[in-house]
């Protein structure tokens, strides 16, 4: 018996290419005292693996080998076990790799329920949603009436940062970059704007809706959006760094605004990457669980079926083409 | 009897200019019941008046009227009181303007013993003390161990936070933009490195320097030594922007550098001004005066005599001519 799994071949300078990985398949490993074997049904790709990919030695996590299993979160059923805290037939999460099957002792495995659909597990309560909810809760600290701008708001984070802020009573202005994802958060997910930043107009647009100013600032794409959200913060205003897709392809990045704006409107920016806050992991799951069950999160999940569909899949995400949560289904 | 005061003529555009201000002789007033009249003895020239002559609908607290006297902080005594809180003889500091004589109802005002020089008030215990405490206990909490970065160290703020950082047992790196500041910074302020940002060499000595990183940057200036300092920034790096003197003057300030950095190493960065904070100024004010008394704060003041001088005294602010705090000697 054998199966496939995706090896990280090289680094990127820029985009993401297919020759950065390889395919190879093995024999289905025997595991070892205190080892289980999981047998994966989803893995999530994530704008995260783009840094897990490059050797920055600024990068908040150590990069994967070249020659190691990529790295990604994914869904599986344990099939062998010789470790009493995770028998045959549990249903596991983490971060096992592009693989079809994984071997592990447990460590950064988290059970999970047998009755939420994977496209929820890896849409709402993992890395999606705990980024969101700590961004929002912990970071921006909403209080109601206040107004929240949200860049790629149609994505993953965004989507549920959005929603949950429009749930504590706040006016939410989604920004996306295309119509048809604009059309989702105003039909769907009942965002009060939704305004593409690709429109010739977007400047005006955000004006024109932000006429109090901007008190909240979700941060998820660098870009032509920054600037302009920016200079339209409140006094007091707070700003989430959480995410810079449009940059991370480049050699040199765009600049971003002038401090002077920091002073004058006294504002707080900060960033975060969830690594720092794995700790808080179920308190923050059990919350975005229970907002799931009450049916006050809508999510939409991208599938792409198998795991060779992973190498080209992963640049959909740079490129904004696509529509929800990229999951690849095995 | 009539006393000089200076009123706003005009706002700046760009650099501040002495047609900007009317000098005016008017006959000392008569106070009313619960007033009381102050002569000065000394006013302060500080960076915060560029703003208070513009019209920034942004800026953090309302703009001088045209025709008003020009705001600015100083010190004197009650000359006539119909204000049992000041008596005459009363040593006072308050925003009373570019004026030798001003009339108050003791709103703003503030007591002062009569034996601490004036230059060491104005240097130490009012806005810079106030402004450089609160930047650096408040915004950054500073550690035993971490290593600071300061521009515009030589400056009232900067020379304040850099002695109190080092009192705290950090390492001080000073930011100015002269050899004799910098040696000043060394010699008598004990920092442990003092780099002159007009330096060709400037990044380089700055790596050299800062060959562990910098955990925190107060920032004064804006301008070339700001990438630099924030591309050395160590992860859970925190930032307070207090000032951009070398941006104030300038119609389209600079850019600033990308975001990127604030995700991947997690920067906190907190913009700041001193009327949100102006509850505290009492507590500051022991604070600062207790550790001015025990000897742990050396200041330098560079005095202009006459209300004659501050029109045009105030650009050398601007241009880091003044070597210490800026006072007219009335």
């Amino acid at each position: 018996m054998t199966y496939q799994k995706i090896l990280l071949a090289g680094r990127p300078e820029t985009d993401i290419t297919p020759d950065l990985f390889t395919s190879v398949r093995e024999d289905i490993p025997t595991i070892s005292a205190g080892e289980v074997l999981v047998k994966l049904s989803h893995v999530s790709l994530d704008p995260a693996m783009r840094g897990w990919m490059s050797a920055d030695p600024n990068s908040y996590i150590p990069p994967v080998d070249i020659g190691a299993t990529m790295r990604a979160s994914g869904i599986g059923y344990v099939v062998q076990s010789n470790n009493d805290d995770f028998p045959e037939g549990t249903r596991v999460i983490g971060l096992m790799g592009l693989t079809e099957y994984a071997v592990s002792n447990g460590q950064g495995l988290n059970k999970l329920p047998d009755d939420i659909p994977a496209e929820a597990v890896l849409s709402v309560i993992a890395l999606p949603g705990i980024t969101a909810y700590h961004g929002l809760f912990e970071v921006l600290k909403p209080e109601a009436g206040q107004t929240i701008a949200i860049t790629a708001a149609a994505g993953s984070v965004g989507s549920l940062v959005g929603q949950m802020a429009k749930n504590k009573g706040l006016t939410v202005i989604g920004i996306a970059g295309s119509e048809e994802k604009c059309t989702w958060l105003k039909d769907e997910l009942k965002f009060d704007h939704a305004l593409n930043y690709k429109d010739a107009d977007f400047e005006q647009q955000l004006a024109a809706v932000a006429n109090e100013g901007i008190d909240l600032f979700f941060e998820n794409t660098g870009g032509i959006a920054q600037a302009p959200i920016y200079n339209a913060m409140n006094a007091h205003g707070r700003i989430a760094v959480c995410g810079m897709i449009a940059e991370y392809n480049k050699t040199e990045p765009a600049p971003g605004p002038s401090w002077i704006n920091i002073i004058k409107k006294r504002l707080m920016i900060q960033g975060f990457t969830m690594p720092d806050h794995f700790h808080r992991i179920s308190e923050y799951g059990q919350a975005l669980g229970g907002m799931l069950a009450k049916g006050e999160l809508t999510y939409r999940a991208h599938i792409l079926k198998g795991l060779d569909s992973a190498p080209e899949g992963i640049n959909l995400l740079f490129k904004g083409e696509n529509q929800g949560k990229l999951i690849v289904e095995l």
